[in-house]
């Protein structure tokens, strides 16, 4: 037993979950060596050092319920970061958001070029299927099909980049989408992947398919809610406490859930599927702790 | 045994392994339906039926050897496709190659735009994991790993991906490069995943060591033969001939192995090579015959 007060304990986890990540991306994309070196630095500027990893550390979390090896866990967390990252530097290019800085750097456009951008996103997507092929992942190659087959699912044309498509064409149409149709683009476009972050230690962990469904289940509330915490705080908190700009949603004219249904009612349902979140992981003890702390913490962060 | 001359043989067999390759794309890619449908629609126009699929017939071909079933051999052709399909969407962008036209049709970023182009392309490439990976490719999941896990190196950073990159950095450079680095550039830009091609009916039919290496060093020999022939063919043939646009390697002073050798000693390497990819047939029999003659058609060709 810790004494440490929750919010402490998970953001040291957190933290500590992120340096491994780190150490492991580095160890798995290719050096900066070499010939194609610009390509190689592209990557690794784009998907090293970066963010809260939370896809990373629910792969951690969820391989831990069921005493999956570090190094495994490590690699699927990475390769799923290599995914997260490259639809990053996808979505900054001109042609989609044009955004110059991602977390107070220069995207990947504005540092190298836009042909590198694509190539570099390009290649972090392919690369992350190698990991999860490789004999390294698992021995056992049915598991090592399966994550591939899941992630794919997650990133392709019915997961992320689906949800990219609806995006893009919400805001070309200029409609106000309805709480459905926010649902499904949100869904797609960022909960399929954080679904398949919280299964994939269970797939690793050959876990029943009562507990491998019971985390898919908690990955997709916690996703949900926070999709709307992102959305309440983007319009309630100052840009200062956030540490990044807010308020760009209503700026920007973009229909969220908090637009549709207002601050309270908003409030109210991620907090329901926070608590939802955590009644799946009812099968699980004390290792589910951090879970459990995580989905509080959606709710609860400032930034 | 057959009457008809093999040019002809050929070029019946890869006109009916392309429609059934096009066949199994228009079955594996989403049907233009639902509210993302534009980016199914892209996906769909950039994959199906065009080319001469070579990539895909090399599949059927090199599973022939080991009477893999159709369906699985249809599916890693589709598989392949998909990701040379999404790499030539990618490289006709604006920041790329910025061509409007593709096998006299509009490139995608011209049907539609570029941001639908980039998720088209982004969406192809993972969607052939998930065709891979899935288990009506094969049955046993070491076969399904293995294939992926060989297709995102063909395709990845230090494959296609990287070829690309050394591609850009020599135009930009105006340097012209050596006879080595030009073969290290074409070898991973598009013969990596040629000799996947060639190889991947081995990894099906899992097959011995020493026929699967046979198929794979045919299929190395046959890329490097494929692209000077293509050099070849640029710098001799009239554009009316070749149905499509010809010199364009000179008059971007683009470097080649055609310009650094010269026609003469081009065309008597690309001689040698054809005679040593069908060298690595001799353990096959008669049933390799469509690929001995794929080899002798690269430098007979004249499209």
């Amino acid at each position: 037993m810790t004494t440490e007060a929750p919010a402490q304990l998970l953001s040291r986890a957190m933290a500590e979950a992120a340096a491994e990540i780190d150490q492991a991306l580095s160890v798995l994309l290719p050096p900066e060596e070499g010939p194609e070196a610009p390509l190689f630095a592209a990557m690794r500027y784009a998907a090293i050092g970066g963010g809260k990893r939370l896809r990373g550390f629910l792969v951690l979390e969820g391989a831990r319920q069921f005493a999956v090896s570090r190094q495994a866990a490590l690699r699927v967390a990475a390769a799923i970061e290599m995914v997260h990252a490259y639809s990053l530097v996808h979505d900054d290019l001109p042609a989609m958001d044009d955004d110059d800085l991602r977390r107070g750097k220069p995207t990947v456009h504005k540092a190298w070029d836009e042909a590198t951008a694509i190539l570099a996103g390009d290649a972090l997507q392919c690369h992350a299927f190698t990991v999860l092929a490789e004999e390294d992942t698992h021995s056992d190659p049915a598991v090592r099909a399966e994550l591939v087959r899941c992630l794919s699912k997650a990133a392709g044309p019915r997961g992320m980049c689906g949800g990219q498509m609806l995006d893009m064409l919400a805001e070309r149409s200029g409609a106000t989408p309805d709480e459905v149709e926010i649902g499904r683009l949100q869904t797609l476009k960022t909960g399929k992947l954080i679904e398949f972050s919280a299964e994939a230690g269970a797939i690793l962990g050959k876990a029943a398919p009562s507990q491998r469904h019971a985390l898919l289940a908690y990955g997709r509330d916690l996703g949900a809610a926070f999709q709307i915490a992102d959305d309440l705080l983007d319009a309630t908190v100052s840009a200062e406490e956030a540490g990044k700009a807010t308020g760009k949603d209503a700026a920007a004219g973009k229909a969220t859930l908090v637009g549709l249904l207002g601050l309270e009612r908003a409030r109210l349902q991620a907090e329901r599927l926070v608590s939802q979140a955590k009644d799946h992981l009812d099968a699980f003890g004390e290792r589910g702790d951090l879970l459990r702390m995580l989905a509080d913490f959606t709710i609860e962060r400032r930034s």
